[in-house]
């Protein structure tokens, strides 16, 4: 039974309540076996049966549960590099999208790539964010907003996952935009969501969850409404981009539908917080998007002070968050946020997971859960998300196995 | 005569005018000896002279100069990790800074170190500085703040510079903040600068630079006078700390004493601009310090319009800059001060170059420069700063010897 020894700082984040309460253990120990916890604690209390197991060496650094990225668009093809240094010069983003560039240009890039190409660009990515110390990745479709790319799209993340390097939790983000051969058509467009592509990807099983962008210039509430509640029949549950460039009631709507969690809320209202908070919705807030599209932040407080549980991703996608970085997307939560580092650790973690609905078995270290954690250079969690460095992540076990980095013998 | 080829992308920053101007080379070759660029040019029009010569091979990728953070605080003991969470839950710097903690807090933990410890510590930051893609760096004293400690920090300097990993340039900020002991006598402080410490440095050859914070919570515009005449004086040229955390004419005082660099600059007036823009000043611009206190940024547009030349630096620090990762500092200066990737790449190559006074030397690729380069895995530099990633940068080379990353024979 594998054992982490001399852990300076272990964040157990295995309380259920509390943003800021991380279940801190100081000179802790942690037990696995076949991939999963039997124990963590302080080091002076380890068990005896678990005394003479080999133990690796934590070095006296700061051990987390394997980050939790609970929103990411993983698999795309081509960059828009030309669209942030528009952006620059001052172009509006939904000016960009208008003239056929944004999403759009994505799907393009998107379709024109074969299963084996967007399996090999979203699997190096992978690996990068590995290194980083995230075993637990959510991705979304919706680059292909036709049949046959939705599916291919998800069809890669579930070959990625089987892979290994890291869980895979695929969304159906068909409801993306409206793609421009259907432009003269919405009712179509949602028609074959509901009835082709939800079905398909239900199926096939190569989904968890149905996604939808709801804003003027994707879909409206009803449209969103009838997808979810297909979703919902079909065993996909609704997870929801909202309130991210105009307040829409998006919250309230995702509240309403059973959403598991609504995603970006720059514009959440006082009445979207209470209804999360009723509707035990997780806020999912993506620091990267909104310093990319140089937004004023979510009001992460006001959520927590409501009650809702908050989580922080890094919605890594070619053009408003072109970055997988989750470290640093939680020391931006801090900074623009208000989020202190325990509070943003809880968000990128448990409350990341209970996102994804896999709260308790990802994103904390308690007996059951999955033995991913990752050992971060840094004596507590406030010095890690405080010095900001290229990554502070020195080893990562995923399942219990060591897959990046060396750990000594203890 | 070493060579780089099947440079995609050469970004010279040859010409002195031109903010946005970084001398494009696409399909590039480079040409160096005895540390020094011979030849830069589209690969087509490479001499014959030089064609004989072994080649390496940059893979097509974006090549650049060694990068100048012109504004750094590189060797101090202790973290400040307790500060910013202290911020985050709402407590002002300034409020912590007036019970003990901030800068003092550090000059304390800085006294208690040996040169040895502090050049350990220094020499750790700037070998990850260099895995980045910076060759040269500005590294102030200010944390010592008597006679003993700041000659201290600065022949650490000295020895770093020696070692070679990259250029240092030092400055003596004694000028930091009135240290505790002399709160009731601060006249006596500023003398103790002027008489004894400024003196010395410039007796022993250990700083180029003389810099004093100005600011209601350290120095007034008439004690930076009198402290930077000292320092001309003695041939120390002044930098200034202006205009951070309060608009006191900061700039202007810069231009008036003919600061090489006004650093800052958050509140710089419409008057300060035109005079820092007819003095010829850098305005160095600090997009860390200015996301880690939550402030807007400084108006770098508006200095950009007005004529004046702005860098882009990282002010490494303890405290309200906790990061040496200069190349998210260009993203940030992108997203934030709405600067495009080529005005950046300008900011902190040639331009944070031009507030060092070493323009040509450094942070450029023209005949008679240093060869110092970074070749970084992107296509260019739009796509380099708008894909924020852990480190973009493949191999370094300072002084024409690859000290980073491997690169293959062309």
């Amino acid at each position: 039974m594998p054992r982490l020894a001399n852990i300076g700082c272990l964040a157990t984040c295995a309380n259920p309540a509390g943003q800021d309460d991380i279940g801190l253990i100081r000179d802790a120990a942690l037990v696995w076996r076949d991939g999963t916890v039997r124990w963590a604690g302080p080091a002076t209390a380890l068990p005896a049966e678990f005394e003479a197991e080999p133990a690796l060496d934590a070095g006296g650094r700061l051990v987390i549960p394997g980050l939790v990225d609970a929103h990411t668009h993983l698999a795309f093809g081509g960059w828009r590099a030309d669209e942030f240094a528009d952006r620059l010069r001052g172009r509006a983003y939904l000016e960009i999208a208008a003239a056929g560039g944004g999403i759009a240009s994505t799907v393009r890039a998107t379709r024109a790539l074969e299963e084996e190409a967007l399996l090999a660009r979203a699997r190096q990515f992978l690996s990068d964010m590995v290194s980083l110390g995230i075993t637990t990745v959510e991705a979304k479709s919706g680059y292909g907003l036709d049949m046959e790319t939705e599916l291919r799209l998800l069809r890669v993340y579930r070959r990625l996952d089987e892979m290994g390097a890291a869980r895979i939790v695929a969304t159906c983000l068909a409801a993306h935009v409206v793609p421009p051969e259907w432009a003269a058509d919405r009712a179509g467009y949602v028609r074959l969501i509901t009835e082709r592509i939800l079905p398909a990807v239900a199926e096939e099983g190569l989904a968890e969850f149905c996604d939808v962008f709801v804003e003027d210039s994707a879909f409206s509430a009803g449209e969103a409404r009838r997808i979810c509640e297909r979703g919902s029949e079909l065993g996909l549950r609704p997870k929801l981009h909202v309130d991210q460039l105009s307040e829409g009631g998006g919250a309230e709507l995702a509240a309403s539908l059973g959403a598991v969690s609504a995603d970006h809320l720059e514009y959440v209202s006082e009445a979207g917080i209470e209804a999360l908070a009723a509707g035990g919705v997780v806020g999912v807030t993506l620091p990267l998007a909104t310093l990319y599209l140089n937004q004023a932040p979510p009001p992460a407080r006001a959520l927590i002070e409501g009650g809702v549980a908050v989580a922080v991703a890094t919605d890594f996608n070619p053009g408003t968050a072109p970055s997988y970085h989750l470290p640093f997307a939680m020391t931006l939560a801090c900074m623009r946020q208000r989020m202190t580092p325990a509070e943003v650790l809880k968000g990128a973690t448990r409350y990341a997971a209970r996102a994804l609905d896999l709260e308790g078995e990802v994103g904390s270290l308690e007996p059951g859960a999955a033995a991913d954690f990752a050992v971060i250079d840094a004596p507590d969690v406030e010095h890690w998300l405080y010095h900001l460095r290229p990554n502070a992540c020195v080893a990562v076990a995923s399942r219990g196995e060591i897959c990046r980095g060396v750990l000594r013998r203890a």
